[in-house]
């Protein structure tokens, strides 16, 4: 397919299949469209769609068509391009990692399932809008209202924002009439080995992932959709993460975690249909219809011990991971991206990758694949210990819990070496809808 | 001046004037060298400077001379700068304000002048080398050893990151024998009408603050500092703080706090020498001989009541201010930069900047001005009332509190309109050193 076609093919709505993977940053072009909040601001107030929600006030949502013809301009800047919203898949889950996180989950307060949809077509406008970097709403401008968008994101580029919405299980209890949805594989998750979780990061009845390039992008972004749930949702819990800046780093490759080493390698392709249709989409024969282009999110709050980490030394670590830190090659390897022998020996005998190291545990047959797409935190101080409280927010996407995540997690949660430098401490889960085309909204398969 | 004598006056550790402020970014070819740690890694190892301090291990730091030569190179990137570690001044305060920015507060655990200056020297070292973006340590590659830099920043650009070290009121205490060095406008601040101060965020003997374009490149920082303290010094607090992606993004401009309204347009000119002198760097008549071109840091963590401010009119938000949301210009005018005219009246005699308007009040006579340079924060949810927890890390520099920070928070804490919708939860004080010349450490003017 030539470039340009790719780019039409943007434009209409396929997002899906048509983004380039983090590691082909030629492919950026595809993406150069830039949009300022900025000029924005100047058309804004005239000709929206207004949208009346819940108790909180009248939360107007701008429709981009309008705006669009007026404000896009090129740029090379990938830190100011779109990521496209509309598509077959939402966007979010196989679009190249952007270098900040937000991610958060809500219960429900309400017990309509009208008021669900309602919040759900609200929130899908606004993302919209926010994904081409244009203000939420139509009463910026009117002094005797509140604005209809916070702000803080005005003048800012739309930084590939994405956002990611999904049900947890327990959406699917009495309250909504939608217990016989529920898809067979998608229970809680059984407790794992070592689990240690606290429940103010677990749970929820719907959660909002947002990726950007920008993280007061970011942050607009799951702020004003916060906003714009009062009176429906309330936040349940709240996770802020981040990664190098990719990109804009001529230097960069794949971006290291806390422990100093390179983490993404062994991803599936996700510039590969094929492969994505086997490990991430919910495929036609996998029951459930409304979850079909949809994906399972799995995410792990999981805290590193990095002081005892610091400590152990570099044969340690690298034997931990099974791959070395400096190049990120497995064990006795120098290329980064060769694949994993589990049959190496050394001069001794002994399996080149050790039996309990990480990546040779969770590569498991070769043949289960989860897409993983994680982020770093850090949160401070731990007031408890007086050490740093920093880790990883495990995030993956799967086609079928039951043959992907949990069967690894079993593994990894009794066996793996990493166990000695991490503790699991919150755990969710969601059913990430399929994506939408313009006039529909997130979720309209299932409501 | 000339640019190449410039730039050749900034290798030589004169950072302090020379660095451009935000507005000019034309000028930022002056930091203009890269360097990756992925290059540096291969030398490392040889023939470096070993540091043995406390008692968590051996910690080397390599001298830096020695690698430049071989690693320096050209570009554009501003992600990818160096902002210089030594000269007249810290950097770090008059520097162009970077992305992110991590501050921690540490008590000692000492009671040995020794150690504190022990502790400093390797700081200095591992700062120094970290801003040229160049890994900790010679033993990044011994099998059995820890490695000496934690390595989540491996092959990130320097990132103009900037670390800048303090003292606290309580270092002047009976402990190391220099009471009798504590600059006399320097004490424990006053309360404050409407403090809502928790001890977890206040206080500290020493302060670290660390400033880069890339977050990962910032937590990396202050992570190693961290443990080179071991022994020595514990955390007391930690706080992380973003603003919008900077010169990266082409629409960038003065950015916005978390109220959506840009924050900065009133500071001085960072690049004028002569409002430095008087109103950040301490001077030869102020006494407290140490601090002569160091500067007093307020930190002051207030947090926001986003969703109170959420439900004010535009009109109730600008008259807080007492400037236009979208241009941030001064109430009734059109340019951001206009100055403030507070004999200006509206057509019924009222004052068209508020009496009790933020910037008014903040303004005083115009005369006493202070260096802000703050961050905004987020940090996931509140769990006792389930809303976004954020606001602003306040940081300023001071030439002399009493006649700056003190009477201004003052008049602001009695009047201010955005008390309304802010709470100050932290507040910390430090005497931040002048700058240290290759082969000096940071503080040692005191110690
Ligand atoms: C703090 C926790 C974790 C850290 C620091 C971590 C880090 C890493 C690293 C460094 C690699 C090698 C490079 C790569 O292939 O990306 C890796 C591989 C991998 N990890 Fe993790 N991981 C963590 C938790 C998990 C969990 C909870 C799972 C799933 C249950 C998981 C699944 C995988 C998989 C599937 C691979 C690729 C294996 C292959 O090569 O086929 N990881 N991880
Ligand atoms: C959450 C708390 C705060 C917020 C959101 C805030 C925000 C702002 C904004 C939007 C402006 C106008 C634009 C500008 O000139 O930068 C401003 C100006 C200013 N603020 Fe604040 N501020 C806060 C706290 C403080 C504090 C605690 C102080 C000092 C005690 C302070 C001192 C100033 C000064 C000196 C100015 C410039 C006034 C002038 O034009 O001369 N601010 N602030």
């Amino acid at each position: 397919m030539r470039k340009t076609e790719m780019n039409q093919q943007t434009n209409q709505g396929e997002n899906g299949n048509a983004e380039p993977r983090a590691k082909s940053e030629k492919e950026a072009g595809l993406f150069d469209k830039q949009l300022s909040r900025r000029d924005v601001l100047k058309i804004a107030g005239a000709g929206g769609l207004g949208l009346l929600l819940g108790g909180g006030g009248a939360y107007g949502v701008m429709a981009a068509k309008e705006t669009l013809n007026h404000t896009v301009r090129k740029t090379s800047s990938p830190a100011g391009s779109r990521a496209p919203f509309y598509g077959q898949h939402q966007s979010g889950i196989i679009t190249p990692t952007q270098n900040f996180l937000y991610i958060a989950s809500f219960d429900l307060t309400t017990r309509s399932l009208a008021d669900v949809r309602k919040l759900f077509q609200a929130w899908t406008e606004a993302a919209a809008v926010m994904a081409e970097g244009v203000m939420i709403g139509d009463t910026n401008n009117h002094l005797n209202l509140p604005p209809s968008d916070t702000g803080e994101a005005a003048g800012l580029s739309p930084s590939r924002v994405t956002l990611t919405f999904g049900v947890g299980p327990s959406f699917f209890d009495s309250r909504f009439g939608l217990s016989g949805k529920r898809p067979a594989s998608f229970g809680d998750l059984p407790a794992f080995h070592g689990d240690a979780l606290l429940p103010e990061w677990c749970g929820g009845d719907i959660s909002v992932q947002v990726c950007a390039d920008d993280m007061q992008v970011a942050f607009h972004a799951i702020r004003n959709l916060v906003r714009i749930g009062r009176g429906t949702a309330v936040l349940r819990w709240m996770q802020e993460g981040f990664q190098r800046t990719g990109p804009a780093d001529p230097a960069g490759g794949t971006p290291r975690n806390l422990l100093g080493f390179k983490d993404g390698t062994g991803n599936p392709d996700t510039t590969d249909t094929g492969d994505m249709n086997e490990s991430v989409w919910v495929q036609p024969q996998d029951g459930a219809d409304w979850m079909r282009g949809g994906s399972y999110q799995v995410v792990r709050r999981i805290r590193m011990r990095i002081e005892v980490w610091d400590r152990s030394s570099l044969a340690d670590q690298e034997q931990t991971f099974g791959r070395h830190r400096d190049s990120g090659a497995p064990l006795g390897l120098k290329d980064e991206f060769a694949p994993l022998d589990l049959n190496a020996k050394d001069s001794s005998g002994q399996p080149t990758l050790p039996m309990n190291s990480h990546s040779r545990l969770a590569h498991m047959d070769g043949k289960v694949k989860i897409l993983r797409r994680a982020y770093s935190y850090s949160a401070g101080m731990d007031t408890k210990t007086g050490q740093i409280d920093a880790g990883l927010i495990f995030i993956c996407f799967n086609r079928n819990l039951q043959k992907q995540f949990i069967p690894m997690q079993r593994i990894l949660a009794k066996s793996d070496k990493l166990n000695e430098y991490t503790v699991h401490i919150g755990s969710a889960l969601f059913a990430c809808f399929p994506g939408t085309t313009k006039g529909g909204y997130i979720g309209e398969t299932l409501f």
